[in-house]
């Protein structure tokens, strides 16, 4: 681990609380129209089709579009399902945009914060970079540097996204870390010769039908309880 | 400018010493050599390759290389000219990475920091990402967001970088403030657009052969002493 010069983060789920957020969100919307609703299973259906239209762009179904662009047509599904019709053309924009307005977990500025006194840090997640600098400004995450498969025209588990990052940043693959709370990610960025860090997340999908990783993959290089452990551990 | 959300900075001259910090760089591998030159005239030479180099991509004589790419080919030119040709490639390596090692203006890292309170604040520069990261770490430039040509694969002044950066950032043109030394960069900027702010740098060319704009243009929005008069003049 002495080799590491940057640390890579996969943002939703792993720095910030996406479903927590989305819930608060929609809640609010919900109670200004006067309408209820199961918003856990809301906030799921449109992480869905996020990822959905992420794959559909990496196995070449379609070509690519922005995380805001899949995050708006999944919402114009989702709105008669969830009573959210009347919800007019500025509305529907802005509540897409509580993409753009996740939390953090309690131990995430800190955590960074720490780390970037030893590494670049950065993101490498899936959301577009517009989505991830408004991110970092709502939630406070101090990046180095912002990272997105809109850099690559690709989406992870792509291995463009992976190597790109690696080749953006001048270093040899396993100078650059992967912090991730999937273990999905780790093993694609292992695969492509990067290190890893596994964050575990056990919040991330709370109560809904979703399971979080409890536990690291055997080949992950590091396994953190969170980013301050992560940091500890690091000796940032 | 009541409607500028962010404000993307040309680097090189507008943000950070890159002749002083050259030309401190060079001394010292003179110095290990024991040859002395007229270093000023290096700095030009070196900095005269990178510029032909980006043109050359935005004239579509030449494919997309980075500005550490071209650095590295201008150095390989020089080193035999200004008795340079002791350095093994490990240490030419080394030299060229000086573009990662400039020092910021002394009012720079201050007026971001102000300005970064109130704006989005980022870099836009034809250097590439690698090194506009490397030089964020280096002189403490607190960008929220690394934006180089290479994102768009071109270079300034072509229109696809001014566009391609507020596409990015999801913002309408008149949104996207940049700020440069160089009127000719603030004038392909306005073409497109976007809104405009001077910066003057007198002692960006010293005594050397080059001159610096010492005046805003009629068309600019806000013309400014430095960095910390920018963050002044837009209450920041």
């Amino acid at each position: 681990m002495e080799q590491v010069k940057a640390i890579l983060f996969d943002v939703f789920g792993t720095v910030v609380d996406w479903r927590g957020s989305i819930i608060r969100e929609v809640s609010a919307v919900g109670e200004k129209l006067g309408i209820s609703g199961n918003w856990g299973r809301f906030a799921d259906r449109w992480r869905d089709g996020y990822y959905t239209g992420t794959q559909d762009v990496v196995n070449g179904k379609r070509e690519w579009v922005s995380a805001d662009t899949l995050h708006l047509e999944r919402l114009e599904i989702l709105k008669p399902e969830f009573g959210l019709d009347g919800l007019n053309e500025e509305e529907t924009i802005q509540l897409n945009k509580a993409w753009h307005r996740l939390d953090p977990w309690p131990d995430s500025v800190q955590g960074l914060t720490r780390l970037k006194q030893k590494y670049i840090i950065g993101s490498l997640s899936n959301g577009n970079i517009g989505l991830l600098v408004n991110m970092a400004k709502h939630a406070g995450l101090p990046w180095d540097i912002v990272l997105s498969g809109e850099n690559f025209r690709s989406y992870k588990p792509d291995a463009s996204v992976y190597l790109g990052a690696v080749e953006t940043l001048g270093l040899k693959p396993h100078e650059v870390m992967i912090a991730a709370a999937h273990i999905t990610d780790l093993q694609n960025a292992k695969k492509n010769g990067l290190s890893t860090a596994f964050i575990v997340r056990p919040d991330e999908f709370a109560d809904g039908e979703y399971k979080p990783d409890l536990e690291a993959d055997e080949n992950v290089d590091v396994n953190a309880s969170d980013l301050l452990n992560l940091a500890e551990q690091l000796r940032a």
